[in-house]
């Protein structure tokens, strides 16, 4: 059952794309208070789990912390970070009381669940301007299908992304892309797409690449694609001032960048120097910008990434005005007097200034709406103006898109990866953590940045990560420049990494399957262990243990130096070890806790009691993949429902995709 | 089996008590190259583990990455961080081959353990001018108990020690701190100490008490000291420069501060702005200085926590005259052009700038010797002035004394705290890990700001950290000015933080006993689960349990929203719990894995087979304890040995202070 409660003038987002009659008096649960803004307090029982908020902070289980929707480009995911890259407002209550409840509000909205007081949930937000849906049903896990059934299907990327892809920031020219592609087709390590981050273009101007660098781009994507290796670039939010610069011009011309208060163009700098921002809450802009893609689709791009779309900014002029008087007042300053953690702060608040975010203006069907009232729509808006491209260059072909800052309704048009991590194990524990959150706000095609984007990664924690991001949809190595270099062949013992990987390609069968599936059906690749076993006092609060699709449990080693893991069974399971001689060893283990060695060189899985799933022989890329020929692991007799298409086309309804298989 | 090597001309730290004579030769273990500075190279075997460092970051199996000895007051300890506020150059590599090297040089020197080379550790510094102590045994264990006989009894603090002490950046009148005092006697949650952090000085004037603020200082300490509560103040490295501030003008005077080149005074702002630095390596202002904490003794103060003595900087005239120029040139560009993070970066690095400790220096013996060339004897320096102070002022008596920086042989002088943690829960899982590190490099007195320092508690974080500091010796609430309040009474239910503190003091005669033995046979307090069971290979990689003493085993709850936790069990043992009721559950587990219960209100421990422990009723300070009256938890028919004395004095060798207990 959902119900839909309007507050004020709720800003249409397009979240959601089911109609609702509106609901009259108030939500059963809770009670709320418009008499400052929106404030909805809920009493939660000792108990009580809260499961959702999409690609926010710490744990499965979110009760405990502070967590505020308010796009930000923090590249320091501590422990204490309230807000990252995305907003996703859906939060499930389950215990005593058990229901969903989704704030359809843009802009800055604040969770305490039981941080203040432990027993306490409150959700506010300074506007009472928002649509409040109130979801109840028979679970946790009923209720997130029937939020997704709200909000439309989850994007559905080409078959080849499902295999793996490199990246670093810093790959410059073709030659070090080519180098790329050649050190894994040497060394015999799959790999299926190489990313391009902000170096390939002519000054970080959108929609260019740089000539001197690769003198016949459409050349290069082809002669990469005949090796199946698709070139992947990045693409920022902002569009660089330039005099000449036909995207800057004919988005002045047009009128399609945000504009401030007096009409002028809202200026900041970012990678380019100054930009203008494009204006994607603009039907119109959206379109404008939508169509650049095609300067690269023309060329044989398949796919892409959009960055810095919170929209981050590293400075404004205005900003930039203020550190410098304030820079003029430190140098008149006495020594004694001298405050230089006063500059400091002055300087790091520079970026991502709350006050630049109220200094400019969307033109919104004619509307001018302030950017920080609809500040968390932005990446979601700009993911989808290359989505609604996508539809009109080729509406039966799937591109590649994922993008870093979202808001509930851009699921529709993209993935997201999760941002700029760090090589810290505790970032491998957190993207495992992150997982179910995503998927249960409609963000199927994620994952996080393997090895860690920033910091030096050890060989160890590339490893482990990389046997956990077997199992992510998008299973990308990236880095950033100035850190160890990160791509496998700069580490000993290639054949490590070339296993693991292989693993994956092994899997895809079924993996593919089961990402399709649950695209399909509005359901969940990756569960909290708490939505198969409800009833399982232990189950329900591990946050270490994912299940993936219906028939696997994954138990992933995060801890350095552990020669495996402790383990719950809360049934009895086949434990499955890919060997690195190419093996695979199954062994039945009953119900409880077990200790499991996984050496840095396996890929270990759990099948479910009386389930199976297809492995198919490891290849180079995708296209290789021989699905023709499965085996089946797991239990005698039982079944398995494979879907598979072409990869390429939109033929989801076809039955023919469907296949029985039997163990 | 210890041998000694020398290189080059090694500095005297006094961190070794035993006299050796020189071996010839190389070391058995490893290449030593002298062709750039001193660098030893060892080739690990796949399962070798290496122990030690003291007070490093990450696990206790320090594989995987690159520790720099380099004291230094970094308060954001995440896991890429190399260098924390103490040196402790003992590792202990046990597998293949066993064996334990203590390289005893003061500056910067960096261990890369397995990460650089998964196989290799190499250890390196600039000058070869150290001496390198090889120590074989029998095992790990055996290795440390060695080490530790080398390096001289650890520090013992008087009994009152052991009790819970609570601390806060912001207390600054007496009004403050008879509040936390009536607060806590109030609501009969047991207290011993309350920490005096910066704000009780006269403008942090070291060995100066803010007039207006104690109008009676003495009598103010003896009616704390009434309550059974002692002050126990802070005392920073820096002496303040101003005019007629007699330690000052006493150590100009002298020249009892280290200098620049020119023969001036090396000048640093810190807290007070502007301060000169004793030269604690110089014995006579060593001397001077310990001298001056009679100020407090005289007028009653039992106990001392000295900080800021890495020594950190805030910056100097000639750093900040850089900085002025970069602000200076940051005005003057074009905008686009303009350099914030430049001018940013600048003055980040303001603070513990390497080139400012290579700007001074000390007078040692009537030689001078640079800063840097020294530096990781600076804190231990200044607390060893107090301990050679204090036993001055009263050989009998013991006092508290711990510090924020330190090098092996401080240990002798004084405990530590772990310095400036954040309100994470993976800061108390690293404060469970760096327990029984610190106790191998002879640190046993610590223990780590309960509740974290900076950032904002929670009220199940605090509860959890609270359960494992029952075991810490040092056990101490402290949190910074302008977080969360952080007092038990700030949040709601005092009765859980009454019944957690409560246990520790039933504890007390166990812990205590346990802490001496430790202390008086160079034995460990905390140690790896390894320790104990070297040939199971599941307990030798767990570093979420460790042993306490000879009788217990602790698994702490480290996880937030979680009811309880796995542990693992390498031979049958009784779970008692604490419950919140005041009783006492045992429950005898076997061998193996389970899932333990722990209530945030419960504190659990297990004993190991055929042991017990003894346990007392509890009591608001340990001077009301009543250790007459003993209970005994665990086997029936086993055995104690129960260690007591007065707690203030030094008659540890008295047989009479052992007791055989039975159960």
């Amino acid at each position: 059952m959902i119900r839909k409660y309007n507050y004020g003038t709720p800003f249409e987002t397009e979240a959601i794309v089911k109609k609702f009659e509106l609901s009259s008096g108030s939500p059963e649960f809770g009670t709320i208070d418009l008499s400052e803004g929106f404030c909805l307090e809920y009493l939660m029982d000792e108990m009580d789990i809260v499961y959702g908020l999409g690609e926010a902070n710490r744990g499965i289980n979110k009760r405990g912390y502070i967590y505020v929707s308010n796009n930000t480009d923090d590249a320091i995911h501590t422990e204490d970070k309230q807000s990252l890259y995305g907003s996703h407002n859906f939060i499930i209550l389950s215990g005593k009381e058990t229901f969903g409840m989704f704030f359809d509000y843009p802009s800055r909205i604040t969770f305490d669940i039981g941080f203040t007081h432990h027993s306490k949930l409150t959700v506010s937000c300074e506007e009472a301007n928002l649509s409040l849906y109130v979801i109840t049903g028979d679970s946790a896990y009923d209720i997130v299908k029937q939020f997704r059934s709200m909000i439309g299907r989850s994007y559905i990327p080409p078959k080849f992304a499902f295999g793996f892809g490199q990246s670093r920031w810093g790959y410059a020219t073709k030659e070090d892309f080519e180098k790329v592609a050649r050190e894994h087709r040497e060394q015999h390590i799959p790999l299926d797409m190489i990313y391009m981050d902000i170096d390939y273009m002519d000054s970080y101007k959108d929609f260019s690449v740089n000539e001197d660098n690769f003198p016949d781009f459409k050349a290069f994507i082809s002669e990469m694609k005949q090796q199946n290796i698709r070139m992947i670039p990045i693409i920022d939010a902002g569009v660089k001032i330039e005099k000449d610069y036909d995207i800057y011009e004919e988005g002045v011309e047009k009128g399609f960048f945000c504009k401030k208060e007096d009409g002028s163009e809202f200026t900041a700098a970012v990678w380019p120097g100054y930009t203008h921002m494009p204006d994607f809450l603009n039907q119109e802009a959206r379109t404008w910008f939508g169509d650049k893609y095609r300067f690269l689709t023309e060329q044989g791009v398949e796919g892409f990434w959009n960055d810095m779309n919170e929209p981050a900014l590293f400075h404004t002029p205005e900003g930039l005005k203020r550190a410098k008087e304030a820079a003029r007042e430190f140098i008149q300053e006495e020594d004694e007097k001298c405050s230089v953690w006063g500059l400091n702060s002055v300087l790091g608040g520079l970026a991502n200034n709350p006050e630049d975010y109220k200094n400019f203006y969307h033109n919104i069907d004619g509307q001018r709406v302030r950017h920080d009232k609809v500040h968390n729509l932005y990446g979601y808006n700009m993911t989808r103006a290359a989505g609604e491209a996508f539809e009109r260059i080729d509406p039966d072909k799937r591109f590649l898109m994922f993008s870093r800052s979202s808001y509930i309704g851009m699921h529709r048009y993209g993935g997201i990866w999760t941002g700029d991590n760090k090589s810290w194990w505790s970032h491998l524990l957190l993207n495992i953590k992150m997982m179910p959150s995503l998927n249960m706000c409609g963000f199927l095609y994620s994952g996080a940045d393997i090895g860690g984007f920033s910091e030096n990664a050890s060989r160890d924690l590339l490893l482990r990560w990389l046997a956990f991001g077997v199992f992510t949809p998008l299973m990308r190595n990236h880095s950033a420049a100035g850190t160890r270099e990160q791509e496998f062949y700069q580490f000993e013992g290639a054949e490590d990494f070339r296993h693991i990987i292989g693993v994956r390609y092994r899997l895809i069968p079924y993996l593919y399957s089961e990402f399709m599936k649950a695209a399909l059906q509005d359901d969940l690749y990756f569960k909290p262990m708490a939505f198969e076993y409800p009833e399982d006092k232990i189950a329900t609060q591990i946050e270490d243990q994912l299940m993936l699709g219906n028939e696997i449990m994954l138990a992933p080693v995060y801890t350095q130096n552990a020669t495996g893991r402790f383990v719950y069974l809360p049934e009895e399971m086949i434990f499955v070890t890919f060997k690195s001689d190419g093996s695979i060893e199954e062994k039945r283990m009953e119900k409880g806790s077990h200790f499991i060695p996984v050496s840095l060189n396996e890929v270990s899985l759990f099948i479910r009691k009386g389930k199976c799933i297809p492995v198919c022989q490891t290849a180079e890329s995708v296209d290789e993949l021989d699905t023709t020929k499965l085996t089946m692991l797991g239990y005698e007799n039982s079944e398995y429902l494979l879907y598979e298409d072409d990869g390429v086309h939109k033929d989801y309804e076809n039955p023919g995709n469907y296949q029985e298989m039997k163990k």
